[in-house]
């Protein structure tokens, strides 16, 4: 009974703190999420956009470190509002505490804080990352606050640019952006994607960026698989590893069940998470079929169809799960030919996105023996 | 696609508010957690210890209200300390304002909220409920505030007697009881059960309370089936209702999947919420018998195991889960005596205590026919 | 220890059967999937087209029937092919054996079973239900099979109409037609939805049908939330008032998470299942907003966009969560007039079909009364 | 509308099987369920006991094997009896039908199939392993069987010793022992576990199996994490492999999330899934604490309290979740040294058990510096 009990107490300590102090969030069971580094760089799982009591959030900032760490991130950013402070007559005006009190929590749990703060004209928003003291923007121009994170070399992302609105080059924008003043987009914020906003990641060779803008709590049981993150390909698992791969665009964005980013990028991702199991395969019996296997280490999931392959060949589309195996039905038709052949299959990976309406293609080679047709 | 993505939205928007300004926490799927009414009496799922900013919670009031929404219950009540407040450098130090904060929220989502505050010396701690203004017990002694929450006839509760020590009859408990200041004892907090205090209920006639003392956000998926719950049973579904049944010693609790509480009440909750399907069975065939179905309309789990039936019957200890229906294996010996039998089945449920080392028993009433052994 | 280990075994046993002599399936825990009744009508809830060893399916009879009790099922039938059998070489050609082996665990669990066989040709399949002795059927032509099942007041589904082809009036199927061979079609089979096909619904007076043609174990989490299955609204629940019932074309299709039916008897599982919780609401406020509250007593999932309503009111679309409630936000806009309104919102329900093209709309009657815009 | 229907189809048929004519099982989605190699040797997850429709169980051959590939299993072995077969009437008694049928399925999705057949004489059962011929086996006495299979190098179990009664030195046992007729006992069968029979593993040198005795399907979720698993710790992944496996004992058993083996296999496992991530660490701050964070690569979960560490350090029980990460609390006292210390903590595995009584210890070596109390 007494064992059962600890047993018990255990279970539930490991998912939320309800003891009677407790300042300090310890969620402290994590959600690896594993995703495969590419050549030259680490995977770093990020979310930039994240809210506290501080502006308009529901939670105190060490909370956003202890989801960060049970949902498996390497990095956030608590960017609370500056002029959008709706709690001040309860909560102090002092936009440098969030960063300051999440800080040591941070630490013991290894996760990687960047100072941000946002800023606001109407429906027009922008996260001022890396800057050194985000009281210095309460009061300024939203332009002009622009121009002060510049001066600081800070990395200046558009927020949620189809918020309430249809995604437009809005004059403000268009200033900010002559002027030099904007070096990335949130191409999904929250559940939103903005399809309409997408061609200017290209043309304006902005970053992509992919965050959650969470206020409330962040459930540990997320729809649509994962809370939004941006992947961050970093030379070192730093702030300076991330700041410089913020600058040179090599970001992608995953939500929804959805990646995007450049063909480069997200082929190095399925390369790197899914194997072949079985790529010399036996066509033989009296359905010459078998199951091609393909496994998958990573937390993402892969939907495929089939783009080309052997026109004697069947296969149908498919998924690979996270962390998970996939048996893909491959079979012989009548008109195979007999004998040992090279095979090349393509796939399109229908939810990794490497530009407006195009889709990541990859190849699976294959030796495949078509044994002669049984009776 | 247009379809698609519109439907992926409103599934994330249904779990968690991710808007760009969104003060108010607006969880928006409940989980109804049904249990059944007792004769005379609405039976109110409760939680009267929980925590926010305002002293070393990590939550905003608001949040209280949402996740008691999301969670299924009637009434909560915010209990922020009186003298620990380690956010008060950033946090104003003006404990009406939880009760102020969370009330039009709680009013929108039909949330009974009790005024109260917690105050404490050493690891003694008590939660006064029905308080006038909280701030007043701010720099009181733990007696005096006791005193003081008694002339406001506020409802006075001993919280977790075992934190961090064996409980104890210690001084301080002694001098408030004498002095008649305290009325109830959490049984349950969090995921502790104290059974060292359990004989208190009766010896001193408190109430049972069972509480979570969350500091954290609240977890949608709680691991032991649901929060911890006071399950109260008043007259009216409101904070005067509720009142009443707490002096009135009309509670149970309910966590880690067990409830603890008196025969009659927990009987009653029994008889409302688990009918058995076929009352009137037959036992035939080679193996004369056959599957005795007893369904659970409630969010409770009973387990139960068999205390007294006739010797010729073979039945198993067994558990109907929340909302489900249990298929009970039965069987007539070689010596059961063929034809009809009035038969009273007594079970155990085990996870409900009406006492220190005593469960609740209940009795199957069925009509057994017993055919002659087949061969 | 000992107590732990008890637990944890029953635990599993409720789940499965690992005996070592277990003949007879005996799932234990029902999920009770509440459905509510129609006015005049009970609801029940069948799967009229199963396979097992007996034809080319992979389990024994009685699985059928522990998995229906399992899965909150009535009725189900086990229709293994007349003539596709290829397990013929190990299991006898004997194809009143399904019904006569699973007979006895079907009355123990109180699923009602319906005699059935399947016959085909080519790609044409149909299940002939309340046949008399499905051995007869063997070695008859389709339309043989056909005529023998309507001599025997056999109820006749055309089964899968857009199996590996897409649906047409295939002359096969006209030739049954213009015999009256034919009764009802499966306007969904396993996870396959036939739009194609659902327009004969109407022109033909058919049945709907919805089953799940299941080969394999049914697994007991089914992605989409329920197998598929046909309602039946039945005077009687027994073997008689389905047959009744599918004469009658009382009945709807479930799957996917979508409903197919009449608009009659599908405005009346709303109305059985969907309760406004606060119909009288007030918006007061500076947002002059509140949340109006659903509940859903059945294991439906009801998606809805909003149709028609004042114009000053905002409501977006929802959906309320099987046994769940939501909580949709509802608010004045700044044109809204003041004072109390008898206003009436008209909802379409995306996912309940009432015809090709066409969803379901119903009303929510509400008094809102407006408060003078607030500062 | 079409791009989402063809999805929510995919996903289903990624579960089970519908098609109408589907004679071989196809699960598709296999859930890898890595454990680590141990030095030397492949870790593979095997079930030995299993059974059809060919004796009592409810499954067609080909079932067993597409759920081992589901469950991440490597090889498995179809046990049905010889000579309780209650089926015959219906399916051909011919044992060596379910290896048979289910040999291309396994050579297809890469499972090892292991011929075997199970005996018995009352409640006294026995699996043969590795058998040339079940039918042989018909008919035979339960010591007659034994010693067939000895003569064909069989490995033989003795199954369940506790089913349906103590664990007792039965006679038949002792009379086989006598002749070295048996190699290995099911410590575990399903979910039942034997103490009484435990000892006998060292004492009589028996290889330690824990399999499953599936009869109905096996079910996707399996109540206690994963179904019973015998750990083979083989030279290769074949059948050789795990022959030579079995007759050198290296193996473990895993039910219930708990696991035994010999100390050595044990300690692997846990060295080959457990590491530190941040064994040197900084006690400073006002609560010179700080997380640990331990990560798990295995599908194990580990429970674990501390048995040794210095005494000025807190460290609590906690457990490291299957392919998770686990942060634990780690603090220094007042009375804490400042300084730099190699520190070992001495941690028992609670669910990893290498004798009767005796779970698995082991140690963390870590570098710990205490910094002077802040105040």
């Amino acid at each position: 009974m007494h064992q059962t009990r600890r047993i018990a107490l255990l279970i539930s300590c490991a998912i939320l703190c309800l003891a009677a102090f407790a300042p300090v969030a310890t969620a402290q069971q994590r959600n690896p999420l594993p995703v495969p580094n590419i050549p030259g760089y680490q995977t770093l799982k990020c979310d930039f956009h994240t809210h506290t009591v501080f502006s308009d959030g529901e939670v105190w900032p060490t909370t956003r470190v202890a989801e960060a760490w049970r949902d498996g991130l390497d990095a956030i950013s608590i960017t609370d509002h500056a002029g959008y402070n709706p709690n001040k007559e309860d909560v102090a005006l002092k936009l440098h505490r969030p960063y300051e009190i999440a800080s040591p929590a941070a630490a013991q749990a290894g996760i990687i804080l960047i100072p941000g703060v946002e800023v606001m004209e109407g429906l027009i928003h922008a996260n001022l990352l890396f800057v050194n003291d985000p009281n210095q923007f309460l009061g300024l121009s939203f332009l002009d606050a622009l121009r002060k994170a510049r001066a600081q070399n800070a990395f200046v992302v558009w927020n949620h640019p189809g918020w309430r609105q249809t995604p437009q080059w809005f004059p403000i924008i268009a200033q900010a952006y002559d002027e030099k003043l904007i070096q990335g987009m949130e191409l999904v914020n929250g559940s939103d994607f903005y399809p309409e906003a997408y061609p200017w990641i290209a043309e304006k060779s902005w970053t992509i960026l992919c965050n959650s803008d969470v206020h409330s709590p962040m459930p540990a049981v997320y729809r649509g698989g994962t809370r939004p993150i941006t992947l961050v390909f970093a030379r070192t698992a730093d702030a300076a590893g991330i700041r410089e791969a913020l600058f040179a665009r090599r970001t992608a964005a995953w939500a929804n069940g959805e990646v995007w980013g450049t063909e480069e990028h997200l082929r190095a991702l399925w390369q790197g998470a899914v194997k072949v199991e079985n790529s010399t395969i036996s066509l033989a019996g009296s359905r010459r079929s078998t199951v091609l296997r393909l496994t998958n280490s990573s937390a993402f999931r892969f939907r495929y169809r089939v783009r080309n392959k052997p026109e004697w060949l069947t296969l149908r589309e498919g998924q690979v799960d996270p962390l998970g195996a996939f048996g893909a039905q491959l079979s012989a038709s009548r008109q195979a030919p007999a004998g040992r052949h090279n095979v090349e299959i393509e796939l399109e990976v229908t939810n990794f996105h490497v530009a407006p309406g195009r889709n990541l293609q990859v190849r699976l080679p294959l030796v495949v023996e078509v044994k002669p047709e049984a009776n």
